[in-house]
């Protein structure tokens, strides 16, 4: 009895704007009249009742700050059937009547399951890997790409200086999103993305060998990590078949972090705001996506099979005017 | 006979994106067999023929660079039938067959008489107020937005450390777009736009005094430049009324510059693309636009007399979460 | 009897760094067997008795935050002969042996009278203007000249875009060193300081006129705080005298935020571990430094009247090259 | 007879700051009466007579700017008595009566040949390793180590997020400065030089243990290039022995590029400032330093016999402090 209880916790991967997004979560729905526990280390906290409850200023001063004040973790034991039976006991004992996942698909496999166990859940697209099918955007998603962009211009310093070709590795997991678009902010003469077959001859040496009769003397190469192309020896193939110097470079973790975007704090806070609004109109099994610019959501068994669309207009744009 | 030749050129205030839009410009046009020259200094170089040829490499690393290599002013004399007719026939004696315009709502004004004298024009938005009715984008805005966000979280920590309110003043013209999403983006216990109405004693002393309450010490305000609203004032009164020392900032022209974020290269880059599309199809009195998110084109003269529509949603959930 | 107690407070404005200072005195102290307090809000800690004791852990994470977790405030009531009586009793009632004050030259006056009434205190330089005599760096300062540098670099790009001149006031109170190393730094044409005359026409005007006929077209001039200068009002006077389009941007607050730089906090980590050892060794009134790169320490009351010295050197090299 | 000629050039790998060391010596020499010649490509300029005649515009507007505008590269040939003598003889024909190098210790070794070959010849140091015996700083070490260290601020945001442990490779070569700066900064739990022994089981291990059970839950360590220490094999080293999730990064050459911090543009100035006084006062193999905050100069075959000092202090306090 009394007011209604909900929770809110990050999972996966961290990303930087989930902290505006768990802001956004809790001071919606204290000023909507619900309470909010915050849930530590994803559905970890659930299974071992790592909860705190959230007031109006514990979440104060963290809009600006990269990872999670709730942590992330991955949990095996909730992969199993009897740790979600085990998650939805405990939601029950501490009258958690509804939980918001923000993560990635993996999380939101959990939160469905949840579901189906009796707490309605509602997922919020958490990711720098823009991975979601059903959602144009991820929060983290523009950080991580402003991120990796403003490394690939210091390197293009360095590179320019000594004539030489930069082969760089970018995060996105299976999705070449975060490549294709930090390959066009950095003027790329090549993206390899998983979405796109390539190959070396036709995509690297002749194009690098046509701009350079044309005048060009340093080279970026963009790589996507899940594009199936170990970027070192690449680099050993691009001096060996153009006599270029050329240097592998793997930006990693770096990409995760930092203080989020102006776009991901946005984002994050109107999708946290929209997350709660579902579970206050007694929604459950939603996630909520980003669809033509605007705050949508979509049932999260039909969003987990739907296929991504990647934008091979854009891809053919890049190719165009990276020349 | 020959090859078709355009033009391209930037007008009104410069944004950050605009080098980004200029070589994208140059670029689809040389590799769609076009010619292209760069105008200097907005329509004053087609006034007095400054302009020049541009290849592949004109543009090369200009990408990250703020501001716009083809420079931009006013000119007055192009603001008269006399001038748009100097204009068209310079253009015609140049052999200039179609004319890209980057720039805001003055700009397209310009190129929809030139149009009309005869010489086919494209616009795209490039202004960092977001002030283009047609657009849900302007090329400069996030970078802005962004740069402007930078800036208030510096003041964050001074304001926080002397418990203080800080009364920000941020650039946007008569728009309060940049303001809104800055003032989420920092947590701004109020947003002061021209398109709402506000109060002093009910948006501003009453909220500062129940978030102090509790337990809040320390205030950021963003008032939009467009706001009617005289920050160095504002700050007084408040500090009067509240007894909170108060300080205003005006951001200023700081927001102008920088290299540009991802997705200011990025969306330049397509509307770039696209603007030379419709030259190629034959197209002109267009302005490319941004609309739930894809890039698309409307008639200049039509989308001169569009409304823009301020986002109420946004606001509402602005002061939702911002307690 | 037991371990030795000291305390630690920022005081006068804050300055980014601070807390890598704060960080230092507590972990080299606690580390070195004594007990310290975190005194709040400046000396008005020591007037109300709010002060919190520190373990390894308060000041984890917090070398890379702008600002200072113990706050900071003006003191009107320290500032007399019984404020600093009552500030002594308390100390002696909280048993705090030695205290760590973090601030300028007018904290350090409160330092000289609180040991002078039984406490022994040891000043820390950390202000961003750099106006301590006896130190060569003072923490923050790094940092508050690397904002204004970046800050008028975006400045450059619409300055430069629209061939205009920007005159920019940068901080540093009666002291010109901000002001001198930033207009080294972004290049500016002139800089005006307060230890050095200038005089318009021959530093300003003819300057400009001189470098526009070897083909430049666009001004930076970097005007100190102190420097007596209205910046709109030049902004206006170069506008007439020169015909050049000139805007005035006064930087503000800005500078005084922001996660501090690598050397600030390595600097704040230097002298924070020096201060203690002073109170372990038995010092008091003593204040730590910085002299040709090295940390050392004055006794307060001398080094109060030590006049400053400007680097007249270095402002003719930037004279010499910023043509 | 004709004013007295001179020629910069940039060698070695670059270093963020060459660009305003350049402009310091070319707007020196050029105010000071004497014509400049900019040589691209390091020495081998000199070996194809690949030089530019610089004006006072030809350095404009590149303070900012990382990289170097007169280009680097690595001359084999010139390391040869024979590619010494065919570069003094090119200078003889070209009127080049003096050389300013601006590099590290390869390029100075260079330079004191050339010097004995007829060509009096000035060093300055700029690489980013700061590892010149003689002089305490060399250019682009404060923006690399900045860099660096904002780059495993974003590190520790997703570490924190997860209780991760961070191993982090900087640059540096066999000099640990970078790698000791950068982890006193961001509060390395342990940091790994070449300059001092170090032991798995003492330093990292028992280190990680005793912040564990202090309540420390996530670790960063920083391993400096030369140490000796694959970072990847000490993760897993890390993950074995203490439980705790590790991941390696090497930050790469992300470290050698972007826009010069302000100490670097200063310092370089004032050395390119120096650097022409040596040459206008007649002096040859002198190689500009800083000892002790001021500019200074020794003979270059002294220099390169000096060892370096490591700062074994401020390694003790860093290990004091980052518990």
């Amino acid at each position: 009895m009394g007011k209604k209880q909900i929770a809110v916790l990050t999972s996966g991967g961290d990303a930087p704007g989930m902290n505006a997004a768990v802001r956004s979560v809790v001071r919606t729905a204290l000023t909507s009249g619900m309470g909010v526990f915050g849930v530590h280390r994803g559905y970890n906290g659930l299974l071992n009742c790592d909860v705190e409850e959230m007031n109006l200023r514990s979440v104060s001063d963290i809009i600006h700050n990269g990872g999670t004040i709730l942590y992330t973790a991955r949990s095996p034991e909730f992969n199993s059937p009897e740790g979600v039976q085990k998650a939805a006991e405990n939601c029950r004992k501490l009258g958690i009547e509804g939980l918001i996942v923000i993560g990635g698909d993996g999380s939101f496999r959990g939160a469905r399951d949840l579901t189906q166990a009796g707490i309605p859940c509602i997922g919020v697209p958490g990711t720098i890997d823009n991975d979601i099918a059903c959602s144009e955007y991820t929060i983290g998603y523009d950080t991580a790409m402003n991120t990796a962009m403003e490394m690939v211009d210091r390197l293009r310093d360095t590179t320019e200086s000594h004539d030489r070709c930069s082969v760089v590795e970018v995060m996105g997991r299976r999705c070449g999103d975060i490549a294709l678009n930090t390959g066009i902010a950095v003027g790329a003469m090549a993206i390899l993305v998983p979405e796109q077959p390539y190959d070396f001859e036709r995509d690297i040496y002749q194009r690098m060998q046509y701009t350079q009769r044309i005048g060009k003397r340093h080279f970026i190469i963009v790589v996507a990590e899940g594009a199936g192309c170990h970027v070192e020896e690449l680099a050993k193939e691009i001096e060996k078949h153009t006599g270029i110097e050329t240097r592998a470079t793997i930006l990693g973790h770096v990409q995760r972090g930092g203080s989020p975007s102006l776009r991901d704090r946005v984002v994050a806070t109107q999708m946290g705001y929209h997350a709660v609004k579902l579970l206050l109109d007694g929604e459950s099994n939603r996630v909520v996506a980003m669809r033509n610019g605007l705050i949508v959501d979509f049932d999260i068994t039909e969003a987990l099979e739907m296929l991504r669309r990647f934008d091979t207009e854009l891809y053919r744009i890049a190719m165009k005017v990276s020349i």
